[in-house]
This record gives C-alpha cells, structure tokens and sequence, in this order.
C-alpha cells in the first residue's frame, strides 16, 4: 500500500472537485470552450438543469401508446436478469464463497413485448431492462431518433465530432448498474423517472478493489420461468470493481471491513439526474447507477458516447492502476489483475463498458 | 524503483507525444477550441511558424540604436554569473565534489549599459543576462510594449483570461538556463536569434532526478571583475534537477552513470524556435534552454505566462513525484525530497520559476 494514495484522493478533491459529495451544477449549456477548459480537460463532472425540455421526446415518451406505435415494427434486445444487476458480481455458481461476473440474458424480441416485460409481466421472476448499448438508439430505436437532439451541440464543438454512440435505457426501479467505468465521455440525459449516480474519481482506482472474475451468463428459461448462471467455456476472466455500494444489512459489515478503502476514505459524489437534465460524466469515472421510475414504473435516458482523447491522463491513470493495491483477505475470489488491460483494449474497439 | 515507470514515459509518447525528438508544428494559429482540445488539455507541446512576423518588434528590434532610444530613461534587472549558468547547479564554494543551486547577481544599470554588458564589456569576466521574470516586459519594458501583441489573443481566449505575467528576455550565446519546470501555460516567441530547448514531459519527472541543494548566490565585484559565490544564512534548500544535458566531454562518462534514466530513457523532445515563431510549452514540462544570437550577439525573446489549472494532472503529477526514486551513490549532494512542495507553494504565490 502506498501511503501517499490517500493523499491523491484528497488531493484532486482539494484542487477541483470539491470535498463535499456534490458537483458542479449548470442552470445554462456552458460554451465550447468553457466545457472545454473547465470540465472535459480537467475530467470534472457537472450537471446541466433543464437541458432536454425542449426535446419532442420530454412530452412524446410519457405516452406508452406513442412509444408502442412509432416502435411497432422494431424489434428490440431485452437484457433479463433475476434481481436486476447486470455486469454485476454473483455468487459463483458452483464455488461457495466466491463470485462470478454475470451478464444478462440477451433476447430480441418486438417493442411491445419488451415494455411489457419490463414493466411487470415478467417482474415476478425476473428483472428486465432495455440497456442494449451498442449505438442501439440510433439502430433498434431508430424510429425515435426525431424526438431527441441527435448530438449534445457544445460536446459535439468541443469535442470536434459527434457522438460515437447514442443509447437508449428503459429500466424500472430494480435495474441498477454494478460500479464500473467507460472509456467515452459521457453526456447522459434523462427523460423521464430519475436515475441516481455514485461517482468516484479515476484517481480512486484502488477503491474499487478491481479484481478478476470468472465470466458468467445468465440464460432464461421462458417455460419454468428460471434463470441458470453459467460459466464461459472456455473459462474467461474479467477485471471488475468488487465494491457494491449498497451492501444489504446483513452483508454490511463484512463489505466495509472487505473494502475498506472504499467505505472509510473520501465520500463518494453523488448526483440525482432528474427528467430534462443532462448529466457530464467524464471518461475513466467509475459510476454506479440506480433509478426510480415515473408513474407507469418506467425510467427512460439516452446518453451520447463521445470519444474520449487517450492522453496524458489516460497514461497517469494506466500508471497508477498498475501499482499493486493492498492485499487482504477476502471472500471475493482473485487472480492477478495483470491482464487488466486487456478489457480496455477491448474496450477502444466496441462500445461495451468496463471496469478497468 | 517502480519498474512501471518506464512503461509511463513509453506510453505518454506512444499515446499522444510521438516517439521521435520532434514536436507538432503549426503553419496557422489554431484556433481557441483546437488549442484547448488537442493541446492544452492534452498537456502536449507544439511550435507555431511565423506568428510574431506580424509585430512592429520583428522589424524594430533588429535595431539596437531603436531600443537604445526607446528605453533611455530606463532602469532594467541585470543577471551577472561567470559562466552563463543562473538558477543552476554549480560547485560548492567550501565542500569539494558537492554541488549547490546558484543563483545570478542582480544588479539594476540603464538599459545602456546592460547591452554593452551582454554584447561584449562583461564578456572576458561575466556573462550578462536580461531575464528578469517578474512581469518584467510590462514593468521594466513597458517603453517597447507597443512592439508585440499584450497576449497572444487565441490562447486567451481558450484560456478565458489574459496573461499572468509577460517577460522580456535578452541574452547571449552563452546564456544557459537549466532544466526546470513552470507552474504556468507558457508561450514562448523569439523575435531574433534562437533559443534551442531540451523538453521531457512531467511524467519523466524522475529522470530530472531532483534533489535539495543548498541555496547560494553570485556576487559579482565591479572593481576587480571576480565572482563570489556565497551560500545563503541562514542556510535554505532548494529542489532542483541535477541533470546537464550537455555535459563537458571530461564529465560525460560521469553524468551518464550517474543519472542513467535521462540518458538511457526515451529520447528528450529537441527544439529550435526561430525569429517569428511561437513555443507552446506546456505547464509542468521540464525545460532546458540555451540560445543562438543574431548578428548583433543578442537573442531577444518575450514570453508570456497564463495561469495553469491545477486539476487532476496536477495530483497525477504530485502523486508521481512523491514516490522513491532509485537511489544510487552519487556526487551531487542530496537531503530526501520531502520539501519538495515548498518550492511549487512559493511558485504559485511569485512567478518565479522551479524545478520541483
């Protein structure tokens, strides 16, 4: 353990973003230039009040029979899980005491079916979310692509291109994003419910306790209703943050003394992103995302993946996560995080979001 | 010895700095936004071709008799040492094979007479130096002010404020300034002459090798023309970076043993800024700069400081430097390098420059 990680922690709290879990808030879009200078360059977040109000899709999506007729011919990938976390840590299949990193079952199935699935038919036995992430917005969801911007304007200036890749979500309360990190920037809107951030810095990458996991999938079984987790064959693993910010009661304790860096050091910035904001998420920020759905139990974003500039922070970064992190014992089953660098790779080449 | 490190320097150049010596060069200024995006923010360096071509003092300074005129009433900062060598590593005046942090004698002449020093009258004893770094170009200059832009108006704008400090400087071609690094986004135009730099990036930070030595300053004796270099009482240490790029054919051997990581570590950055050309020089870059004069025997240059943003690079970079570099026997005098902050607090309160 390096003695001065805990000094960089509060460091870059101290220099720019804040002591308190709050970040910046803009009532107005900022200029090119002054999102430039003073949040992608310095890899700050910030929140931006009543930015997609004026989008078609801020009254348009609020009627499930609007969403049911423009999307009646598409066909549309249902991520289903049993509790609701996908890319999440699992208990291990087959080794007590041990954990697997478990994706969802992954169907294509008509629009109608899957809203319907998502908000109750199959919430019985299982969690489902629409969170396809590869660009699915302006490819599934496609019909809709008139009732959003197609683009963040001053992101897009900034930035000097568009948007990489845009997606659409629609969760209800139990979806929740396990802590993980994406190699974009970020500009995440919500348009209707809530969704609900804990965000933590890239300097932090110790307190994620990144760790490999075996790869695990979830498959559903239409006729009994069940899931069965299997593990990939041949075996993979995967670098994955171990930390569950909201441990249940009964865990509570054995997470905080697991992850202690994580629950005892600097609070993490939390952020509420209501309908017609627009959250900055910057790229390399490990986030954790839970939601509260509006009246007819759904919660709808879009967000825009900018590509992000792999330069001198991305190379601090690289760097720091290559020192070792302290070792203790632990329920959370470990190999090397040797290969951490092989999900980022990956990562450069498809849209899919990872942990290290 | 964190053997990470060398993958850092390796990375930083693959990513974004390229692994030759050159760096980017610009036929056209960029724009606000490009250079926020690609520079700026990337930390990354770059020469602009002919840009200062355009101001009076490209035509006007080649005349010493016009800046003999303008500035006849007055009164500038003369920097005298007996080698060319100020803010730099010297003997100690008492402790054989040890080195001290020696600082020029400061002496205030007309402007008349600081010429004559620095084209020839000093030359046989001293060599004369006008580096004067306290805004000097606004306040001791200010006669020639009307002869260059006040800033240099799109870093201004992308930086949303204009210049900290601008500085004029006239040397010789004995005139040497050691490795160091600035707490400011620096531009850096020559008007005439050259000014050759030896540039590494802050992540290089411990193949400038730093280390405390004890403060010492030249006194010069107008009468018998000899130096005396004094140790400052009470005694105070100064970080400072032990390497010499260029040392003496005699030392070559020796400096090559003893600070293998700069001279068996990637390749430094090299430079040539001509008459009419503009150095961005990143904050935190390690910089070592000698000069080419003009017919005359002047290199005249005017640089201009914008305040840094000390944001999460500059934690990356304090957390970097903060860890142990190796320790090897060496004759260059060392303390630890635990006060290495003091000298960036004083930076940023004086803009003075540092090597820590």
């Amino acid at each position: 353990m390096y003695p001065n990680l805990q000094n960089l922690w509060e460091e870059v709290r101290e220099l720019t973003l804040g002591s308190t879990p709050e970040i910046d808030r803009l009532h107005t879009p900022p200029t090119p230039l002054h999102f430039l200078r003073h949040y992608l360059s310095q890899n700050k977040p910030f929140i931006l009040s009543a930015s997609t109000l004026p989008w078609p899709a801020a009254t348009l999506w609020s009627s499930t029979s609007y969403l049911l007729r423009t999307l009646s011919s598409s066909t549309v990938s249902l991520h289903r899980t049993p509790t609701g976390h996908a890319d999440a840590l699992t208990p291990h299949p087959s080794t007590p005491n041990s954990f697997c990193f478990a994706s969802a079952d992954v169907t294509r199935t008509s629009f109608a079916d899957a809203v319907d699935a998502v908000t109750g038919s199959c919430k019985e036995s299982c969690v489902a979310y629409l969170q396809q992430q590869n660009d699915c917005f302006r490819e599934e969801y496609g019909a809709l692509s008139g009732d959003c911007d197609s683009d963040v304007p001053w992101a897009t200036e900034a930035i000097g291109g568009g948007p990489e890749a845009v997606n659409l979500w629609i969760g209800n309360e139990l979806s929740e994003t396990w802590f993980h990190k994406d190699h974009y920037e970020n500009l995440y809107a919500v348009v209707t419910g809530e969704k609900h951030f804990v965000l933590l810095p890239p300097t932090d990458v110790h307190r994620m306790y990144v760790r490999e996991y075996p790869a695990a999938h979830y498959n559903y079984n239409e006729e009994t209703g069940e899931f069965k987790l299997q593990l990939e064959n041949p075996p993979r693993h995967v670098p994955w943050c171990s930390v569950n910010p909201y441990p249940s009661p009964e865990n509570q304790d054995k997470e905080m003394s697991e992850f202690p860096l994580y629950f005892n050091g600097p609070k993490p910035f939390e952020v509420t992103v209501k309908a017609g904001e627009i959250l900055y998420l910057p790229s390399m920020w490990f986030h954790h995302v839970r939601q509260t759905p509006d009246s007819r139990g759904l919660t709808i974003a879009v967000n825009y993946w900018y590509d992000m500039q792999f330069d001198i922070k991305y190379a601090y970064f690289n760097f720091l996560q290559s020192l070792p992190a302290p070792q203790e014992p632990t329920s959370h089953n470990l190999l090397t995080n040797e290969n951490a660098s092989d999900g980022e790779d990956k990562q450069r080449e498809e849209p899919v979001f990872s942990c290290v």
